[in-house]
């Protein structure tokens, strides 16, 4: 088995899972964040600046690294992790929700999809079989099953079959992957919205007995409360002693709420693209850096923030370096806003330990949003 | 007096100065390269990988910074040093070469220069005594005085205005210069590629005796052989307890070559402009990383380098960086380049100690260009 789940303890709280997955490449610490290095590379930032701020495993993406520079070359150079100079737990997605993101450039069938590539049209092919080959020779600690990904809103129709297509793919993929030994294949959940249809998924994923389980399909457009029901609905079907990995959230709010109703792990790009602009998480809420009042503000970027940027530049420079389109802003901003998350899980994390992970979600929530039901985004 | 220069040794070879300048931010060791921080930033680093690197010094341009953020604004940030958190020592150009770059956005009188910002169109106005001002708010240990830069090709009878108007300018700069204690004004020496207006332009400047002097208008243009001219008959009217500074100079021929010829402080925009395209300066000459030869080498960028960049990374991956337009490949060219420099600089004062400089050119010129006559421009 390459990764283990120990759960360490439940908030008599909230129901929070505090746990430990041991990987080959050493162990984290679970609820996580886990930062986004799509093209093996987390945008603007080192390494070394990754484990500055704690980031204890990064996911990079399948489709991407598939096109570009391709997943032999990255098996030629000894895998991503000696690729890309990172020697903690690496996680792959499968490249399906890219690839089904390509609406008019793909073509589903029993066997995969056909797709162009959005970077030269070039026609391509996917199908577990191949994923599995990828992820192989990307050679992550964790890597995601080939699934379906239904859009929102869908017919009941569609996820069913979707639901039904995902599972036969789980199997091929479960058959195709290579190395189980020093590889974690997760499956993922399906079924849309419809409570039975993530049941039905759930039960089906689980009689495989994946050492993890992705939650695909959520935060694809749907109202915050529904993807809360809908987790409320499949974390239950998954077993105590495995991993639950919630995909492509990382607002934080959802990832108290996603923590709360049982989600171990947690990925986005939120932190980073958001960043690129120039727009802040901080303590008190989102902060745009652009905006003309912070000109001659010369306190730190969040106060309350004790990151590298925090301790060492004023709002005032960091507009400046914004914008003057300047590199090392985006550097800055980036570096603050994972740091804010990767800091909000280890307050979570030690709520959960203190059992009242309600109450910090509660004196979060009303600094940060003003709201225990925010409007906002993020 | 706020910098003081002292004269180490002179390189029984070639001539070439070993020396210190004291500063009121600590001491560097000439001759030195200093990178160039144009908007408050060397463009993609932070000052921590600076200091990494080694870098004594670096350079930021007054007319940028005069535009935007404006001066006042970095005054009351407590000054250049701290609005970006480097606390070694800085120098500040004059802003004079950027105006006069725009050539059909100005006007020259005796009072000063009228131009257009290059960001919105405005109409601003610089003299020596606003820009003075502009030197003494951004608080820069070395500040230039503000100059006309003759064009290269230029008349005679131009650059004897010029060189006349220069003069003027910089006694205006020195009775407008306000913090001679901790702040160091140095005069620049034009004169185009006249001998003796150059003569005539650096007595002027003696005569005016300032703690050090810029060697202005080179590298404009016109050929090597005519700056290395120019510069033969130039540094030897200066005085030898004074720094001299090459500006707008790098390439590392010409750095080698000018500390021969008694330059002390050089600085240029090449290692940093080159590296975000790919364009690195390895110890066998230049190497343009997303050359397809390189798709799957994966040994480091130079491997007689000891770098951050290639200790850590490969040319496969440096190449699929740059290809796939992510930051963090400009960061490790960049820093592969400046480091490059700045350690040729190291091996140039080695080899001054040693009385061993010519040989040492030799050596250098053969690996890097294969030939002591180089016809590439770096
Ligand atoms: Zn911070
Ligand atoms: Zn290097």
């Amino acid at each position: 088995m390459a990764v283990r789940y120990e759960l360490i303890k439940v908030c008599k709280q909230s129901g929070a899972r505090l746990g430990k997955l041991h990987t080959p490449h050493g162990t984290i610490e679970t609820p996580i964040f886990m930062p986004v290095g799509t093209q093996a590379t987390v945008k603007t930032m080192s390494p070394e600046e990754l484990k500055g701020m704690e980031a204890q495993i990064i996911l990079s993406n399948t489709y991407h690294l598939f096109l570009r520079p391709g997943h032999e070359l990255v098996a030629e150079a000894g895998g991503l992790h000696t690729f890309m100079n990172w020697d903690r737990p690496i996680l792959t997605d499968s490249g399906g929700f890219q690839v089904f993101s390509l609406s008019n450039l793909r073509k589903i069938s029993e066997e995969g999809v056909e797709f162009r590539s959005h970077l030269n049209g070039e026609k391509l092919f996917l199908s577990p079989e191949k994923v599995m080959g990828i992820e192989n020779a990307l050679g992550a600690d964790i890597m995601m099953a080939f699934d379906e990904c239904a859009p929102y809103p869908a017919e009941r129709k569609y996820v069913e079959d979707s639901v039904a297509l995902t599972y036969r793919w789980a199997k091929r993929c479960k058959e195709a992957h290579k190395r189980p030994d020093v590889q974690a294949l997760f499956g993922i959940v399906q079924g849309g919205m419809y409570a039975d249809l993530r049941k039905q998924s759930a039960e089906q994923l689980v009689e495989l007995d994946f050492p993890g389980y992705g939650i695909g399909g959520l935060s694809v457009g749907e109202p915050k409360e529904l993807m809360y029901e809908t987790l409320e609905v499949t974390t239950p079907l998954l077993p105590v002693s495995k991993p639950r990995y919630l995909m492509g959230v990382g607002s934080p709010d959802a990832l108290i709420q996603g923590s709360i109703l049982g989600v171990d792990m947690f990925d986005c790009v939120l932190p980073t693209r958001i960043a690129r602009n120039g727009t802040t998480m901080t303590s008190e809420g989102r902060l745009v850096i652009r905006n003309a009042k912070f000109t001659r503000d010369f306190g730190p970027l969040d106060p309350a923030c004790d990151c590298y940027t925090c301790r060492n530049y004023s709002r005032a420079y960091l507009r400046h370096l914004i914008k003057a389109d300047e590199t090392f802003g985006l550097r800055l901003t980036t570096y603050h806003n994972l740091y804010f998350l990767l800091n909000l899980m280890k307050q979570v994390r030690q709520a959960i330990r203190e059992d009242r992970l309600l109450d910090f979600q509660k004196e979060f929530m009303t600094q940060y949003y003003g709201s225990l039901h925010p409007t906002k985004a993020f």
